[in-house]
């Protein structure tokens, strides 16, 4: 009874607490830090996997409660799992369903035994436990899978967030319990550090979960409204309290500089769907900072959109087409948009990592921060 | 002044009008009969020109109408042309819009000299002549453009469309001359012939398009509301009338038997949204029929779409994840989808010339249909 994942760390930079490692999971290895493009329904919108093997991506996301409601887990696992399903041989990650079912469906009652719910669907009556998030995930069948958690809302009293975060704990044993039980084997079960915005919850919270020694570690609750400098001092907080030799996953972050932000804080794994989403509203990242495609000026723009990104989107065709296919209303500007932002994320957590093992991250952060900010002194904002 | 498309037959049915050709254009040789993914605002719905190179597109159709209301034509020609714009190296036909002229805009007012008429996107007013559209058409800088003509509608009176047909006529010799004054260099000019569904006006059209000897000809006016068999009567009456060693070129058809019955008559070329907006809509195109993915018993097979069928979808997914793809709302539906009817349309169209060179042109569109056909006596209906 032991998990498949193994995870080393490969350089660690002299300056801060940035990292460079690997893991090791039964689809394939992953080097970190990685930046995971979002496929909340087994598919990452607007692009398909033959997409997302071009731009490079090692890892993808997909979220439990959605497939538990559509398709079902019985057709994903006799498709022969999630893999198998949508056809993307490397490693997956499953979000439990926690935040979803506390965000999108309608509660009818949460108590430590779980949580009864509402499908957003259709209406459909549920019972999420503990134990039933992790019977899930194991039959979605994802390498990396996330206990049940409370994700603290924004904002919290510190009294409302012990409490939430108690109930996280014991949620996560429980997890954990059961996930032994049921042997342990193809998944690697990752804790949540909950908290909210006060650092002695988060401090309790990270040490009761490292002393039940879970495979990795993520820190959840934060990017859920709070203002930006509570989630950089959350996250350069909880971080360094989380075990060394185990991977670190800041969920549902981020931005390129927030991104960059946390690996300087020893941050391994990422997902965001800022990338994906602002892709379809036209916002586009781009190394000299965010470019808004709707702009008439790139109308009559025939450079590409970033000439220093060897994307299929900025190889392929210039700011002129991209803006007409946008303003057009064609779908094909969607998955153009999504190519180009995703890549600029897995290539941005690609190149942190090489300036890592160079010993070189404070600089290239530095560097990356300075161009981004070019285009904010000019006329573009998102 | 000499037009730079080039058109041999290179094969011809014995047992019926069926042919094979090639026509030479400046941006590439097109192997007839040849189906054109439809490309209206220079883009095909939901696809990439990746995607087009993958399924073997050999040439697209684009709009001047659109395209001259959006971006407009001082922006394709300072990107160098269509090609440059959209960056689809292989050639492009572009209709000359009159179709959206009548069907799309606000009318204003027709007389023989133009059409007057307002954006159908911001209501701005334009006038259109003949010379106008030629000059749009070789602003735009497809390979093949259309005369400006106008689309019978239907049902019309044998008065009507006999006016209407002779407006055209004075259109095309318009249209003809404008191009031969511009130097008839790059574009090749397409006669459009009219008429409705009366045989007899349909052969004045013909005889006098003939007598002015365009580069290429096409069937216009049919597949707008008539039923089915006056469109066939009228493909099968015009086809055998339209100069021989010139390319026939059946506008806006259309379904694969549609298709397969014009190819027969001796058409060359073909243009229609139906297999794209079809897919949009989960209506799939198999070698034993349509296919509703909408179905809910595509949920749990696991079996390829059409296993007969080598395009990017069939060969990664199944009609399990393309209908959970479908019903989740996934933008790569759209895409997947799309491209596997194209690919079906664009492989017909190259096997149909495969039989035509092999002299079993008929044996081969009865065993299609046949097979075709599978699909309608079970429970699959689009």
């Amino acid at each position: 009874m032991r998990c498949e994942m193994q995870f080393v760390l490969e350089g660690q930079d002299p300056a801060c607490g940035a990292r460079a490692g690997r893991l090791m999971l039964p689809h394939g290895e992953v080097p970190t830090p990685v930046f995971m493009p979002v496929g909340t329904q087994a598919a990452v919108k607007a692009v398909g996997q033959d997409d997302l093997e071009k731009i490079g991506a090692r890892m993808v996301l997909a979220n439990a409660y959605h497939l538990y409601l559509r398709p079902g887990v019985d057709i994903i696992a006799a498709a022969g799992g999630i893999h198998a399903f949508m056809n993307w041989p490397r490693p997956i990650l499953t979000d439990s369903g926690g935040f979803q079912v506390f965000s999108l469906a309608e509660l009818n009652k949460v108590t430590p035994q779980g949580v009864a719910f509402q499908s957003h669907l259709d209406g459909s009556r549920h019972f999420f436990t503990p134990e039933k998030a992790i019977d899930v995930q194991i039959g979605i069948g994802a390498d990396i899978i996330m206990c049940f958690d409370e994700c603290t809302e924004y904002p919290a009293t510190h009294d409302q967030a012990a409490d939430s975060m108690r109930m996280t704990l014991g949620w996560a044993e429980r997890c954990l319990r059961h996930w032994k039980e049921r042997g342990a084997g193809g998944q690697a079960l990752f804790g949540i550090v909950q908290g909210g915005v006060y650092e002695d919850l988060r401090e309790e919270c990270a040490a009761a979960l490292a002393a039940m020694d879970f495979p990795g570690y993520a820190i959840g609750g934060v990017s859920v409204g709070e203002p930006n400098e509570d989630m950089a001092r959350i996250t350069a907080f909880t971080a360094p309290l989380l075990p060394q030799d185990k991977p670190r996953y800041l969920m549902g972050v981020g931005s390129p500089e927030d991104m960059l932000f946390a690996i300087e804080q020893g941050v391994d794994m990422f997902d965001c769907v800022m990338p994906t989403r602002n892709a379809r509203n036209g916002t586009l990242f781009t190394s000299t900072g965010k470019v808004n495609i709707k702009n008439a000026a790139h109308l009559r723009d025939f450079g590409p959109l970033d000439p220093a990104c060897p994307c299929p989107a900025c190889r392929r065709h210039t700011r002129a087409y991209l803006a007409h296919l946008y303003r057009s209303g064609e779908i094909s500007a969607l998955r153009l948009n999504t190519l180009h932002n995703l890549f600029f994320m897995v290539k941005l957590a690609a190149a942190a990592r090489d300036a890592i093992l160079r010993g070189e991250y404070a600089a290239f952060r530095r560097a990356f921060l300075k161009a981004y900010s070019t285009n904010n002194g000019g006329t573009e904002q998102a």
